[in-house]
This record gives C-alpha cells, structure tokens and sequence, in this order.
C-alpha cells in the first residue's frame, strides 16, 4: 500500500461578470462570458474566466487582471463573492480552493470586450454544463446578484452616470425576469433614497422628455462597511472614482 | 543580488465567534474569545482561533474543527465571512491568505467553553492590539453581524429554542449598542414573518407571563441561497437540525 502526502491545497482567482446584453434574438437578456479551457482537466469545456494569484497580488488585484486579460473588462463593480473549497471540486491530483470575485460591467463595456472562438457570452438562465464547480457558483452569483438587488444600489453597476428610471426599472425586470409596476417601483426608489434627479432631462423631440437621475455619490457601490476603504476592494474603489 | 522564488500563499482558516456573555461588571456584553499566540511570528499576541485546512477536509468543516480543539464549541450558525488576502498581512518568509469564517454561539454553550489561560473572552467593542490583520477582521464581522440583524434571523443564534420578545429584543439591543422601543420592535419583528408564537408562556408566578416564541423553521438560519444546502455550509445544517 502506497501512501502519497497529500499537496496543500492550491489557491485561484474566478470572477463571474454580468452585463445585459442583447442575445441572438435581440432580446436584451443577463449575460456572462466564458472561456473554454484549452487543457486538462476538463478539457474543451466552458469556464469562469480565472487563473492563479501572483505572489504579491492581492485577490481583488488578481481578480481585475485577470478580467482584463482574459476579457479586456475593467468593470466598475468588483466585489467577493465566497471561497469555494469542497475537496470533491478538485481532481484527485491536485486541490484547488477557489475565491471567486462577480462583476458588474455596463453594456456598452461588454460590447467592446474581447470576442473570440474561446471566449464568448452565454444567458446566466442558459449556461452549458460547465468544468468543475462553476455551475453552482453561476448559480450562487445570480442568487447574490438578485437578492442584493432589492436592498443596495448594485443596479448602478450596469448603467452610465446618468439613467432615467424607466432605464433603472428595466435593469430590475430583466435581472428579476419579471415585469414591476412603474408606480411601485418609482415610490419604491425614491423612498430608498439612493438616486437624485440631475436637474437634467433626456435630450429629444418628446414634448416632456424624462428626468435624468444619478445614484447619490455619498453611498458606497459595494457596502463592505469597514472593509470598503480598505484593500480588500481597492480595484474597485480606485475605478469608481474615475 | 539573490532573487528567491516567492513560495505559493498559504491557506489558513480563521472564526470570529460572538455570544452575549456578562462582563466584569455583570452587563450582558457582546465578546469573543481569542487565543495568545505560542509562537512567531506575533508571539504572545491575541489572535482568532483558526489553524491550516487539512487536505481532505471542506472549508466550513476546517473552521468547525478548529472551533471544536480551541475552544470546545459547536455553534449553532458558522457562516463564511470574507477572504483576507493582502499580501501586507503576512510575513516576508511566507504569504497567508485567511478564509475566515464566523459563528454564533449561546449564552449557555459559551459558558461551558474552554477557558485557559491562552483562551480568554473579551468585548467585542474592546479588544486589544490582535495579530496580523485581524482587528480589521474582527472589525468587518461586528460590521456584518449588525448590518444582518436587520434583514435576517440571525439573532437566533444567540438564542435557545424558545424565548420572549423581551429576550429577543435584549439581543439587538446589545449587540445594536441602543435602547429600541418596545412597541416599534414587536410591530416590526411581527411584519417580519420570521417568529411564530408557540402558544405556551413563560412559567412562573406572574400573573400574565410573558408569550413564547419560536423562529420559523422553514426560514434558514444562514440564507445563503443555492448553497444552503450543499456542502458549503454543511456543518451548519448538520447543527441546525439537532
């Protein structure tokens, strides 16, 4: 009987990356991009963008180069999402404890990322079977993103400096997949506090075009209470003053 | 001029647990316990109990193990936290990243635990100069427990199976640092759906004794969504089912 010492686990970096995009119907839909490994294991199956921890990186650093290589994204929203490190999601030969990042980017962001026959977008409720674990962190990504959506200004990640509550509501109806009532939601918005009118309106040929609003600059994007000045989400908060 | 190969991090897992505990004064307080150091680096240092992550062992079985041998507790609710990965918290000789978890216990669970001269209880708002970077740690988690106690059950972890509004009510008042009106709690607590009487009352002389409550049982005490239920947060639904 042979015994081999077990390796110490091994430590990577995924990010899952949400836009709405439009699908090949033309229907504007929650997308996210994957990458195709192109070695063992799991060879030829889809994945979450992601790779090792450079030695003096810190996580959200290595989430965000990681991003722009594999995809040319630099998103405005980048925050933790959890450490995955079941043994089972590993091989055998090798384990490897996974914290995965999400990210949010505007469409027009998305447009412009790297397309190529490895990397390429899928509907977050139509994702193919994918290597390792990653179907449960899609899905556990998509729980996080719709949950946090009814209590924190995350909507702002998918949207320019300024938008029009239709544009807000219609973020929420696809990310929720339901339709909301334009009142609710408007008093629902505006109780919350977290968005103020510009002053400014929709430049056209509308007799009362709709007022632009912007989220209030006071209130952090990712609340991460003592941690949000701090290095743990540095990327994101250098980007978001930008 | 010598390079050395940086050595890949290392994994560590790391618990902050709370209980509602009485001070030196008598004053149900919110503490944690921590453990002095044995060795460098940070010798003689407060630290959170925490240690490697054995090689076949899940992330959330590793924090309940190192709960267990330090401190003889098996919380009720132990939720993952946050990942710390900075590469300023560690050592030149050698990078650790912390998957720290963080756990509520009882009042009574926490009186029968270890307590040792290496092992001692302090105030949550009131601890000394820790090791590494874990007052930033333990900063984050006071963060984390107040900010949910207003969206979730969790207060349940400090509670046994029954209890009051009262007692209910003493632990955010504690664990908030603020007096809350009776009336308003019982109005809010009530629209929240999350306690159902369980038609006895308290026993005793009282003319009127206070009703009892339970949480509902079909609410998770961790929401985390698709993970509730998997191995993520095992060991937690092992605990909550007893």
């Amino acid at each position: 009987m042979t015994h081999r010492v077990a390796a110490p686990p091994q430590l990577a970096i995924s990010t899952v990356i949400f836009a709405l995009r439009q699908d090949a119907a033309g229907n504007t839909t929650l997308m996210l991009p994957l990458v195709q490994r192109i070695r063992e294991p799991h060879l030829g199956d889809w994945a979450l963008p992601g790779g090792p921890l450079n030695a003096t990186e810190d996580l959200s650093d290595a989430a965000a180069r990681n991003l722009r290589e594999t995809t040319g994204l630099e998103p405005r929203y980048l925050e933790q999402l959890y450490a995955f490190g079941d043994p089972a999601r590993s091989s055998n030969e090798e384990r490897v404890v996974s914290i995965v990042y999400w990210a949010l980017v505007e469409s027009s962001e998305a447009d412009q990322a790297i397309q190529s026959r490895n990397v390429q977008w899928f509907a977050a409720d139509c994702i193919p079977n994918l290597a390792f674990d990653h179907n449960l962190i899609v899905e556990y990504a998509l729980w996080r993103l719709r949950t946090k959506l009814s209590y924190s200004r995350v909507a702002h990640g998918f949207l320019g400096e300024e938008f029009t509550l239709s544009q807000l509501r219609e973020v929420y109806e696809i990310v929720l997949q339901k339709p909301l009532d334009k009142a609710n939601f408007r008093r629902t918005i505006e109780a919350s506090k977290s968005i103020v009118p510009t002053g400014q309106r929709v430049s056209g040929g509308s007799h009362r075009p709709p007022q632009l609003y912007t989220y209030d600059k006071t209130l952090n994007l990712t609340d991460q209470g003592p941690l949000t000045s701090k290095s743990a989400i540095r990327h994101n908060s250098e980007t978001s003053t930008k």
